[in-house]
């Protein structure tokens, strides 16, 4: 179940067993089945979780029900209502399993301590924040940039396979597009090929 | 001019004189004229800046020409293409300044040599980017959750007394509506007043 994290941390990071051993000591794996809620809005978020196998979604849910897939997280992917986490305020969004779900829990507190013992661990996690905050900040700039179908060809970049696993209409709403547009897009990308 | 900025660093870490002295020696001060630009669309970006005073916008064009506002940044803000930035990718936004403003430069490189040698500043730049990251998280959300009127609210606690320094259209594109929607906001919360 480890090995993925492994792996993950060291093409950020060199680490060496011992360190491995006391991260890993900090988390604690989980098992959810498919439809299972990690965070509810309201909730105080003391956990991000890192996605050993399986499929998360992360749904901004508005007054009148409708339902907005801002993220969706697969394997080797970080998810929380990240808001909330860093900001120790109370979760407006939802995130739950599409699929079985094995994770990784790792308290916010344990963290904190972890990054005075091994400094290494701070450096990892800022750069994955990096990453975060460029994914999001170009996510912005695609939706004003970008056409539906380049917004869908990133889609199939940034998360290889998911199509196989995700319903067309949560792409869609991920996409913020309407699911005949996006049956639309897929045959005329079909065609094309 | 360094004033400011020792106190923006205390509010997230302590600093020794020497500590701070070794930081600022990294800076490049440098003063620009209203309507000077900083980052082009086009250009490798390896700065970003903490204003001093005056105040920049951050600027998307698309093809057709049109400008979106993505952020303000005045006093005590750092302003970049901040994608380009850490990518190493070349920018796809405008960075230029609303009015004559001083802003302290800062290139990556430096700062990379700079972690290593006082991780102190690693911190800093974790939690720094870490609000940074959240506010882009919940400007998200409050464009599904929140109308016009409650999102211009939020940019005035956001950025005070911005409104007197900024033209109304500019305010209006930042929060993604019409010059006339923001005048007409304006004048009900004011009758309410």
């Amino acid at each position: 179940m480890f090995e993925s994290l492994r792996k993950h941390l060291e093409q950020v990071i060199e680490i060496s067993d011992q360190e491995f051993d006391e991260f890993c000591g900090l988390l604690s794996p989980q098992k959810f089945k498919k439809r299972a809620i990690l965070i509810r809005p309201g909730d105080l978020v003391q956990s991000e979780f890192y996605v050993v196998s399986g499929c998360l979604q992360v749904v901004h849910t508005s007054e009148n029900g409708d339902e907005s897939i801002l993220q969706f997280a697969i394997e080797d992917w970080w998810v929380s209502d990240f808001a909330a986490f860093f900001n120790g305020t109370r979760a407006r969004l939802t995130v739950s399993c599409i699929e079985d779900s094995t994770v990784l829990e790792l308290n916010k507190n344990y963290l904190e301590e972890l990054y005075g013992r091994i400094p290494k661990f701070e450096r990892f996690f800022r750069i994955k924040l990096t990453g975060a905050f460029v994914a999001l900040y170009e996510r912005i700039q695609n939706g004003l940039e970008k056409n539906s179908t380049e917004r869908y060809q990133e889609f199939c970049e940034t998360y290889p396979n998911i199509e196989q696993r995700v319903p067309n209409y949560k792409i869609a709403s991920y996409l913020g597009i309407k699911p005949e547009s996006l049956s639309r897009i897929r045959r005329e990308l079909q065609e094309k090929l």
